[in-house]
């Protein structure tokens, strides 16, 4: 008989944000009339911009000519959109890289949880506590996680606890470990990090020869000269990280579904007898074989953001959602609650107040505010005691979202 | 240090169509004046029918505005277009299948790849030979299919070789196999089984505790009555089969991406101790954890073919198609050539002349008549000898490529 892979039978049988869509109908069931506002999942509301939305009617127009329909493009990506990349957000930073160290992909979450294929099931990997439920899950599927044990902690993962207490930026582990996970700026806490700080991790990696699986997904949101948009801004960061990048938060792709990938040639990992291998031509040959490449459309428009009306267009949509961030810090810091997070980043970090758990909390906003969060617990075991707010909700439903939580405090 | 999986270094450096596209290239260096055919990988030529081109732009034009835009949707695909898929392709066929049993992917080249994560690494497979390369190098991948010898076969994977004894219909195993790959109608050979045939099939995998992956990218090729259009034609199949669909082929959509896996509530695997394990929830589970769905606009033009515009548009595309395979078939075997397939399938499988290797009638056809086909041995040992031919070129140009096979043989 065909046999399951057995590890999925030790995943939680869902994922996060399947859990709270659940509670979420439930309540909705039960109280049709209610209004809901979501902060909960990171999904943004306003449009495409009209650059976007200008080359997406262009391709599809050219789609409708055999003179200049495209079929399968490459499964690394158009040249257009990667040119594109390489100029704006690399050049401009003086970061060298060749084109074919750019990936484009139909989403960070897909690369995110496939990259791992290409190392060894038996390596140990980091992970900042909380941190996005991909990474780990992903390393669960092919048995690299281990067991969960009753704490909510995986037998072979390594947490890096991110804690008030050390403004959540994780210490540099004591031993050292073969895979480390960082996010920044960071989701869920939404803080970030500073070159200087991220420098660190990258000499801890280049002294114990780990790789460093670095997500970018929110870099635009960046406001601070200090914090750096890129990991290769960091000398020697292009021997030990691979970096993943999202159009998603950056122009409002969540539906459009395009993002990409790093894979500098200089990246390598070890055979078991010591020998070198480049992960460049590995995850070239493994979207060859899984992956037929990202759609026409969503490349073209992928590829209008940078042009420098989409550039602008694209901006002040995440000043918009900024603004939004800034309203609601203020907002909850007026009513008593500790917030973090929000300056670099579309996500504040809310402590839950006297020491409940992120889902009581969850469910009081649910239940009184008809607000849906996310609880922290569910981003790891660091996450209990906060829940996750975001700020891509529009102006309205945000101050109307604040206004309820003012009333029920 | 981070270490590798060393189950890459096991393969092929490149990936067949890769390989294909660098001779190409080659030749087209050396003579840039030349005039090049492509009849090899099966790309379409004739761009997206009307009724999808509306339905992009409509799309688009929901996305432009924040009353209608769409951000993330669900991971297994929106409704409108899984409901669409089950009245059209299968409550049409008196098959019975729940929404959630539809997965709506971007292109069956992804869930065909992916799907092997589900079962163990050390289950057996079997694959009939010829076959599309991802099946095994998905495998090659996780470790299952052991290593490759000298004779091109991979030591743990079971071959089953199409022939022109056996009319490219392999015999079912002597042996029991935990997972069958099955494509019909075939690629690469282009030919097709009926429904007598495919329930012999269906009834070894229940007889044997087998599952069947069956990928079903061509049934809408089909032209003869007995040949079924889903393995759920057959009874029993739900309890042992898990089947892929493209729009691809259908109607166009290589660079749109988008198509969908069928995985029944009754098809189940076993754990080590004897439990059946459902395979519907864990690639549920899967999909959620390692994509986050497919392109709306993409949605939406898969939605548009099922519209009685669409249809008929598609029908006519196809039509176009299966015109040049009759004539193909008509031309190469007036010239002396032993032509297969072509009946219910975009393909054509020739024998090369005079026992020649599939690479060298590459060559041949490449340098002399400049048109580009599919070397046959690169889908598997038994490949040798043959080369694949698509229909999916323009009338003009298909009549052009076989005037200068004419004129050379």
């Amino acid at each position: 008989m065909a046999l399951v892979n057995e590890h999925f039978l030790k995943l939680p049988s869902n994922y996060l944000f399947d859990d709270i869509a659940k509670k979420v109908n439930v309540f909705k069931t039960q109280n049709p009339k209610k209004d809901i506002i979501s902060l909960g999942i990171g999904d943004v509301t306003q449009p495409l911009c009209p650059a976007v939305i200008e080359a997406l009617h262009r391709a599809t127009n050219e789609m409708s000519l055999a003179s200049t329909f495209r079929g399968y493009g490459p499964e690394q990506g158009y040249d257009f959109l990667r040119e594109a990349i390489l100029k704006n957000d690399f050049f401009s930073r003086s970061i060298r890289l060749d084109k074919d160290e750019i990936f484009i992909n139909d989403g960070a979450k897909s690369d995110t949880g496939n990259f791992q294929e290409l190392i060894r099931w038996d390596n140990s990997i980091a992970v900042t506590d909380p941190i996005y439920p991909v990474y780990i899950d992903s390393n669960v599927m092919i048995g690299r996680a281990g067991t969960k044990g009753e704490d909510g902690r995986w037998s072979n993962v390594i947490y890096l606890p991110c804690t008030i207490e050390n403004g959540f930026k994780p210490e540099i582990p004591q031993q050292r470990v073969d895979v480390i996970y960082l996010c920044y700026p960071n989701n869920p806490t939404g803080t970030a990090l500073s070159r200087d700080e991220l420098r660190k991790w990258v000499n801890y990696a280049i002294n114990n020869d780990t790789l460093i699986l670095y997500d970018a997904a929110y870099e635009a949101y960046i406001q601070h000269d200090d914090v750096p948009h890129s990991i290769y801004e960091i000398k020697g960061a292009r021997k030990v990280a691979v970096e993943f990048h999202s159009f998603s938060k950056t122009a409002g792709f969540t539906g459009i579904r395009c993002g990409y990938t790093v894979v500098p040639k200089e990246v390598s990992v070890a055979t078991l007898s010591g020998e070198r291998i480049q992960l460049n031509p590995l995850w070239h040959r493994r979207q060859c074989t899984k992956f037929n490449g990202t759609s026409y459309l969503s490349q073209r428009a992928a590829e209008a953001i940078y042009t420098a009306e989409g550039r602008k267009q694209v901006k002040q949509t995440i000043d918009y959602y900024m603004q939004n961030a800034q309203h609601m810090k203020n907002t909850l810091r007026s009513i008593g609650l500790k917030v973090f997070g929000g300056e670099d980043a579309p996500y504040l970090w809310v402590q839950t107040p006297g020491g409940m758990t992120s889902w009581r909390f969850f469910e009081q906003l649910l239940y009184n505010a008809n607000v849906v969060s996310t609880p922290g617990v569910g981003f790891g075991p660091s996450g209990e005691g906060f829940i996750r707010l975001t700020a891509f909700g529009t102006h309205e439903r945000t101050d109307e979202a604040l206004e309820r939580i003012k009333k029920f405090y």
